[in-house]
């Protein structure tokens, strides 16, 4: 068994932390909001597979009561990036493991440049979880996630899939983390970039509308194109197949029926969206490539512009 | 002198219809909701060329008040394209010469099948007016109109400068109506879209972040690609210049400083916006001759879906 610190205990946090501890392993959450409430009452997750309570999981209020661990769990929204490595560190020694379960692209390489790339993996969770009251967290359907490792190391991904034996947690490994960012990417950019720009609407209305489904199918091409030219950047062997993401997106996605985005609950609760890792490092690196992205552009901008309004 | 309706007695209505009428034509306005506060005191221009007021002109509750005239002024917005036939025909002889003064592509095409081509014009108004209090008008800056005939008929581009003569307002002719039609919305399109889908922003907003600044350039670049298409699909031997266009567009803009479109006007306000004639059309035009124009596209996707959630 593992010792395990979540760093960035919101609703994945919470629900994957849970999952590790009810697997049995030494899970040490890193608490703000929920604190009080989690040591009154305990941890509650109401899932889709069957509800459950941590009675009294190990909580902190700080990083440094955590201390040196196993496995770094980083589930802060990537928002936050800029705070991860002050949080983040304390509970680092030499063969701590990170596992950045965050949106986006970049992520990973940050904490490489803080910590060193060979600990570094991702993981991306395909789930809705939402929080409820303090130390209450709702999975609501989904939950498997995908780890991939920052330099691809084949033993490395394996000891992650180890830490998940057990867990009530649907996994796969990927063979190339970078391939697996984009892949999901050429779902948040069209769906949570088009929630967001058409005024806060549900992925239906996007599948309903002829002009809103031409354009995300339009962005997924793009961000198809643009992926594989940073794949084929990076030395690697995957690609992704543009017709294949583009049908089978669209098709998952007109199944989902009325599904708000993540960044579009953020938007009409008005929070920070994650605009820097899911929309604008992206663009940047199709733009870098010579790959030319309108509707990535396009987005990009009009995130930017719509999540600045609302810090100012 | 002749003798004029102004159907669609807004701002524009009320301010060119003050300006023929100040220039000894007898106008003759259709007013709603400015109805009363006009019979009462009249109609007053408060204008950067110096105010005045027309103390009792001539005003009527319908059309068919008005009869037939010489010229019908048009200054519907183009939201009530569908209202325009049953509001100027009892207006129209077999004399009667139409001028629509409306935005966007395609409104003097709906006046032809209606009226017929041959008396059709277009007014392209470039001028800041707002309404006041009713009865009132503000005239803020600019107020210069180009005229074009639907056929680009020479003499009677002619006829329609005539009747400006002696008005105070700027006014030009333009050998072909379609090109100025295309080459105004090679602002429209950019500014008055982005400033919506941005979050309602000012002229200034826009080109102060790098991404929606060059989003502004492509869109103009694109208007003009889609302009030229439908130019030579017309057979005119007029074009647009992208370079040229892009360029002073772009510099016009950086010299209004904090302007607000009129769309992002109606926008913020909750009014309906012009997204078929502005957007629509001219997205559809472009799809119909095969030049690809994403930017277009796109945001005319998103302000059909943003101008679908304020009437629902």
């Amino acid at each position: 068994m593992s010792r395990v610190a979540v760093i960035g205990a919101g609703a994945v946090g919470c629900y994957y932390g849970a999952r590790l501890a009810q697997a049995g392993h030494d899970v040490h959450f890193l608490m703000r909001r929920d604190y009080d409430a989690v040591a009154a009452q305990g941890l509650r997750i109401h899932s889709k597979d069957g509800d459950f309570t941590l009675p009294s999981p190990a909580i902190a209020r700080t990083s440094a009561e955590i201390g040196p661990v196993d496995w770094v769990l980083c589930a802060l929204k990537a928002t936050a990036i800029e705070e991860a490595q002050a949080l983040v560190a304390p509970c680092v020694d030499d063969h701590t493991r990170i596992l950045a379960v965050m949106n986006g692209l970049g992520v990973e390489d940050r904490f490489a440049q803080w910590f060193g790339a060979a600990r570094i993996f991702g993981g991306l969770a395909f789930t809705c979880i939402n929080r409820g009251e303090p130390g209450e967290v709702h999975h609501i359907d989904y939950g498997s996630v995908i780890l991939g490792h920052l330099e691809d190391d084949r033993a490395e991904l394996a000891a992650a899939a180890e830490l998940w034996r057990g867990a009530t947690v649907e996994v796969t490994t990927s063979p190339s983390l970078l391939a697996a960012r984009w892949q999901k990417l050429t779902w948040n950019i069209p769906f949570n970039g088009l929630a967001v720009t058409a005024g806060g609407i549900t992925t239906d209305r996007i599948l309903a509308q002829p002009g809103l489904r031409a354009a995300a199918e339009a962005t997924i091409r793009e961000v198809v194109a643009a992926g594989n030219a940073d794949l084929a950047a990076h030395g690697g062997a995957a690609r992704l197949d543009a017709d294949a993401l583009a049908a089978s997106m669209i098709a998952m996605t007109d199944v989902m029926a009325v599904y708000r985005p993540s960044t579009m609950i953020d938007f009409v609760e008005g929070r920070p969206m994650e605009v820097a890792a899911i929309f604008e490092e992206p663009a940047r690196r199709a733009a870098a490539l010579g790959v030319t992205t309108p509707h990535m552009a396009l987005l990009a901008a009009l995130m930017r512009s719509l999540d600045d309004l609302r810090s100012t």
